[in-house]
C-alpha cells in the first residue's frame, strides 16, 4: 500500500518549521527533491510586487518560549512550532499575566489543542497554548523570549515540469507553508510527491506542471510570473489539499463548476464513495481561490478527503499523523487523484466501425446460446458500443452507463484490437 | 410606516362607484392626481374599436334599490355599490319574488357576503345580496328601481410618464374598475400611487410609465394605442394587483417566465419570505393576460400578497379594509415592489480590477490576524468579488451567494470607491 | 372493442412455428396479408452479407421428440414448438440420461414453464422441458429424434408502404420470429396489423412504412437494404413489441431520448396512465437497438404494456393468450399507438389572429355574465390561445396545460373556423 510510504514520508517532514518563507520551507523542498530529483527549487525576493500583493520579508526563528513566575518554561517553540504565532516579531521582556494574556491564543472548547495562528501581514507577536494549561497560569511576572528575525530574503517554492507527447498540461498545486499539522497540510505535499514520482516514471500523453508553494502568496506569485503560459497550456488540474484522513471524500468545484477537471473529479469520487461530499465554490478556501479568480480562470477543481474547515482537529495540534491522517487515508487520497489523472490521460472519443450492432457471437464475445439472463460483461460491451457515436467520450459513456472509467479499459482494448471501434481525435481546450 | 398612509388613502377612495367607465372612475383618478399632480387623465370615446374589442358605453347610476312587499328598502346601491350588478340596464317595475330571484345573486356558502357581479357586455340587470337576507324574503310583489343610464361617453384612465436618464422604461399598470373592495382592488391603485410619488421624487436611471386603467378593456385599449412605443421601450414592469393583505407573498410569472421582471420579482420575494407562493402562467387572471399575449410579449410579471381568486373574501363585500387589507399588508406590498424597482435601477455588472484576490488586509477590510472563524462581512465581500467577472450582474451574484441585493449595496460602494471593482456597461433588452 | 378482434387474430397465428426463417414465418405473413392485402412479402437469400452479419440458412422442422426408456414420448415439437431449441441441428440417436441432460433446458424456479431457447448461430441441438417433468426422468437410454434441416433458402419479411400527402414517413416495425408466445410476441404483429388496417383506410398527411420482420437479423437486413431512404424520410416511428397484457404501460426511449417519437410517446402514455413506467436506453432489447445505433439514428421509440424481460412469464410457455395477453391488454396497446399516430398526423403550430385576448363573449364562447368560478372549457380555450404564438405546437401546449392532445381537437376546430387562430407551417426534420 503506497499510503504507508506516504505516511512515513510525512513523518520525516513533520518537525520542520514551515511558514510562507524561511528555512523550514527549504528543508521541506529539499526532502521532496530527494524523492523527485527533477524538482527545481526557486526563489522570489522579498518586496517584489505580485498583482495586488507584495512578497513579505523572510522569517527566521531561533528560539521562543515563556518562563513562568515559578520558573517553568512553557510554549516552547522547540517542542512544538505551533506554540509561536507565525511571523511573530522579536520580543524580549518581562510582563504581567494580564499583559501576557493579550498575546495568548487558546481554544476554550478544545482545551487540549494548541491552535494554529499566523500574523503574516501584521506587526505583532503571540503564543498559542492549550486552554487547559492557560487556565492554571498564576498571577505574576512572565519572561517572554522571542528570538525571531524578519529580513529581506526570499520566498521559496518547488516547480516540476514533466514534458509529455503533447504540450497541453495537467497542473497540480499543493502547499508547504503549514507547520506541524497533518491533514492540512502535510497530506497535500506528500501525496503530490508520490503522484509526481509515478507520473515521471511513465509515458505521458500530456505534460505536467507540479508546484509546491506557500498558500495564497505563493499561488499569487506563481500566477503573476506564469499566467500567460498557464492560460495557454493548462487544460486540467487539481489543488491538492486535505488528502490524508480516512473519514470522507470531498469535492470542491472550480468557480463555474463546468470544466473537465470538475467532470473527472466527480466521476472518480462517485465511483470511490457514492456518499462523497459535494461542496460549492462558496466553500472554497485554498489556492483554488486564485486559480479560478476572474481573468485567471484556470480549470482547477479539488479532490479531498475531509475538507479544510470541516473537521474538528482543523488548524490545531490535534491534526496529527496518528489520530487524523492514516496510511489508509493517504492511500485513498493518492488513488483518487491518480485515477483522475489516468482518466484525463486515457479519455477520448470512439466511433463504432459498423452500422447496427456488431455480431459479438462470431467473435466469441458472447455465448452463441441465447437464454434467459444476459452476461453482464456482454451487456457492458454492448452498452459501451451503442454510445460510441463519435460524440460521447469514454468518460461520458462511463457516466451514462454508470461504470467506473477504469473498469471499461480492458473491454475497450479488446474492441479496438478487433477493429470494432476506432478513435476519433479529441481536442482539449 | 408608509402602509398606514396608503391605508388612509384607500379609505378615501372606498365609496366611489368604480366600474370600467363612469363618474366613480373619474373621482378615483382625480383623488390620485392630488397626490401625483403629473398624472394625466385621458379618455377614449365609446364605440372605438380596440383590437378584437370595442370601448363600451359609459354607465351612470343615479339610484338603485328594491322595496319589499312589507315596505322595507333592500339592496340599496347608496349603502353599498356592490348591491347593483355592474352595468345593469335601467329598470323600473313591480315583480313577484320568483321573477326577482332570476335577477338576484348570492353565495349560499358565504351567507353574509354580497358578491361582486358584473355584466359589461350583456343586456341585463341584477342585484347582489347576502344569502342570509335573501333567505328571509317573503312571497309578494317587489318594487324594483334601477335608475341607470348607458350612453356614448368615455372610458377614462390615468397615465404618468416620468423621464429618466435613459429612454428604457419600467412599466407599472394597475386597475381602477373595482367598486368597494380592498385587496382586489383598492390595494393596487393606492400602492401604485405611493410608488409613483416615491419614483417622481428621486433621480432615475430609467424612465417610468405608470397607468391606472380599468381591467381588461383598459389594458387592451392602452395597448392598441401605445403598442409600438411599449414594445420599443419597456424592458421591465409589473401588473400591480392584490398587494394589500398580510397573509402571503405571491408571484405570477410572465408568459414564458424568463424576463428580467420574473428574475427580479423572484429574488425580491424569496428574500422577503422564503415561503412565498409561485404561481404559473396558467393561474393568470389580470392584465398580464394582455401584456404577455402573443405578439404583445411585454416583460410583465406580478408581485402580489394573496393572489386574486385564492382567498375566501375574494370578489365579495368581505374583501374590506378592516379584516383583509391592513397597513402592514400594504406596507409589504409597497416595499416588495419598491425593492424590485431599486434592483432594476441599480443592477449592473462589475469586473474586479486585479488578477487574483485583492489583499483586503492592507485596506482594513479584514483583520490582519487570521484565526479560526472568518468575519462574515469579509466572506461576503470576497464572495462578491470572486463572481465579479464582467458576466454576472449584481443580481446574479446576489442569487448565487444568497444575499438580498440591497444588503450588498453598501459593500459595493466601498469596493468601487477603493477601485477594487469597476462597472461594465450592461445593456437591457 | 378492437382488442377482442386482435385477440382472435392472435389465436389464429398461435401454432405456427415462427423463427427467424422458415415456413412458420411465411404462414404468419400470409395470414397478415389476408387482413392487409397491400402487404408485400419479400425474401433475402441465405448467405447474403448485411453489415456485420450474414443471412443464416433457412431452418425446417419435420418432427422432433424424445422417447423415454419406458417408451413415453416427451418434448414433442408437434405439441408445443417451444420444446425444440430454435435452429437445432438434425440428430437421431440413443443416449443416456446424463448425456441427454447436456441438451435439456429447464427453469428450476418456474417448474411448469417450458423456456424459450434459440441457438441461431451455433451448431447444436436441444430440448426445452418443464422442470417438473425433467425431475422425474429416470436413468436409462433415451431415443432422440430431431428431423430438422438447415439449407440455403430465404429470410422472409413483410413490407407495407402507404403513401400519404407528404413523403415524410412514419415507421412501424414489429417482429414475427417468436414461436408460441403471446405478449412477446404475438401482440406486436397482431396490433400492428390492425393499426395498418386503420391507417390504410383513412386519408393521411404522412406516408407510412410498416414492416413485419424477424428480430435483430431482420432489422439489420432491412436497414442494410433501405438505409438511405429511411434516413431521408422517416421522421418518427415506433418499434411495436409487448403490447398485449393488461398490467402496465411502458416507455423505452430512442438512444438520445429527444426525438418527436419520444415526445409523442410520453405525452400519450402520461395521459393513458400517469403511473406508466419510463425505462432508459440501457433497458433496450428489441429492434430499437439497430434503429437507433450510431450512424443509423432513426427516431424510433417504444410504447409498450409490460416490457420484455420484466414480467415473470417472459420467454416461456407461460406467456400465453389466456393469463397474460387479454383483449383489454391488446386494446390498450392498440389505442396508445393509434393515439401516438393521430398526434403525429395532427400536430402543428398555430398563431392567434388578434393581439390581446379575443373577446369570447361576442362569439358565445363564454357566458356574458362574469361571476365567481370560471367555465372549465372557457379556461381551456383561453389557455390554448395564450400559447398560440407560432412557436408552440399543439403538443407543446397540451403538455404545458396538461390536457390530452385529443381533448383539445374539438376546441381547435371551433377556433380555426371562427378565424381566431391560423396554422403556421411546421417542418418536420
Amino acid at each position: 500500500m503506497i499510503g504507508k510510504k506516504i505516511h512515513n514520508f510525512a513523518q520525516t517532514l513533520w518537525g520542520f518549521n514551515r511558514s510562507i518563507t524561511g528555512e523550514g520551507v527549504r528543508q521541506t523542498l529539499e526532502a521532496i527533491k530527494e524523492l523527485i530529483p527533477e524538482l527545481e527549487i526557486r526563489s522570489i525576493p522579498s518586496g517584489k510586487q505580485v498583482f495586488d500583493w507584495q512578497i513579505p520579508k523572510e522569517w527566521k526563528v531561533r528560539e521562543a518560549y515563556i518562563i513562568c513566575p515559578e520558573g517553568k518554561k512553557i510554549c516552547d517553540f522547540s517542542k512544538n512550532n505551533l506554540h509561536l504565532v507565525g511571523y511573530s516579531q522579536p520580543f524580549k521582556g518581562s510582563i504581567s499575566l494580564d499583559k501576557l494574556n493579550e498575546h495568548l491564543h487558546s481554544l476554550p472548547e478544545k482545551p487540549d489543542a494548541i491552535p494554529y495562528v499566523t500574523s503574516y501581514y501584521g506587526d505583532s507577536w503571540g503564543f498559542c497554548i492549550e486552554e487547559s494549561k492557560r487556565r492554571v497560569l498564576k498571577e505574576g511576572i512572565y519572561s517572554v523570549v522571542i528570538d525571531t528575525e524578519l529580513f529581506d530574503g526570499f520566498l521559496n517554492y518547488g516547480e516540476l515540469i514533466l514534458e509529455g507527447e503533447r504540450k497541453e498540461e495537467i497542473f497540480l498545486s499543493t502547499y508547504i507553508c503549514h507547520p506541524s499539522m497533518a491533514n492540512n497540510e502535510l497530506s497535500g505535499p506528500t501525496v503530490t510527491t508520490f503522484l509526481a514520482k509515478w507520473i515521471s516514471s511513465r509515458a505521458r500523453k500530456y505534460s505536467y506542471r507540479i508546484i509546491f508553494i506557500p498558500e495564497t502568496i505563493g499561488s499569487i506569485a506563481y500566477l503573476s510570473q506564469n499566467l500567460e503560459n498557464l492560460k495557454k497550456r493548462v487544460f486540467s488540474g487539481f489543488n491538492v489539499s486535505c488528502v490524508g484522513d480516512n473519514r470522507a471524500y470531498s469535492f470542491l468545484p472550480s468557480r463555474n463548476g463546468n470544466t473537465i477537471s470538475d467532470k473527472v473529479a466527480k466521476h472518480v469520487l462517485r465511483n470511490f464513495d457514492e456518499r462523497y461530499i459535494e461542496y460549492t465554490w462558496l466553500d472554497r478556501g485554498s489556492d483554488e481561490r486564485q486559480y479560478c479568480s476572474p481573468g485567471v480562470d484556470l480549470p482547477i477543481a479539488s479532490i479531498m478527503r475531509s475538507k479544510f474547515g470541516t473537521y474538528e482537529e482543523y488548524h490545531t495540534s490535534l491534526d496529527n499523523l496518528i489520530d487524523v491522517v492514516t496510511p489508509e487515508g493517504l492511500d485513498g487520497g493518492y488513488w483518487a487523484l491518480r485515477r483522475a489523472i489516468e482518466v484525463l490521460e486515457k479519455d477520448c472519443r470512439y466511433m463504432v466501425n459498423t452500422l447496427c450492432e456488431p455480431m459479438l457471437g462470431k467473435r466469441n464475445l458472447m455465448s452463441n446460446i441465447s437464454k434467459l439472463g444476459t452476461n453482464v460483461k456482454t451487456k457492458q460491451i454492448l452498452d459501451f458500443i451503442t454510445f460510441c457515436d463519435g460524440e460521447n467520450s469514454i468518460l461520458d459513456i462511463a457516466n451514462i452507463i454508470d461504470v467506473p472509467f477504469w473498469e471499461l479499459s480492458e473491454s475497450i482494448d479488446v474492441l479496438e484490437e478487433m477493429k470494432l471501434i476506432q478513435k476519433v481525435e479529441i481536442e482539449n481546450n
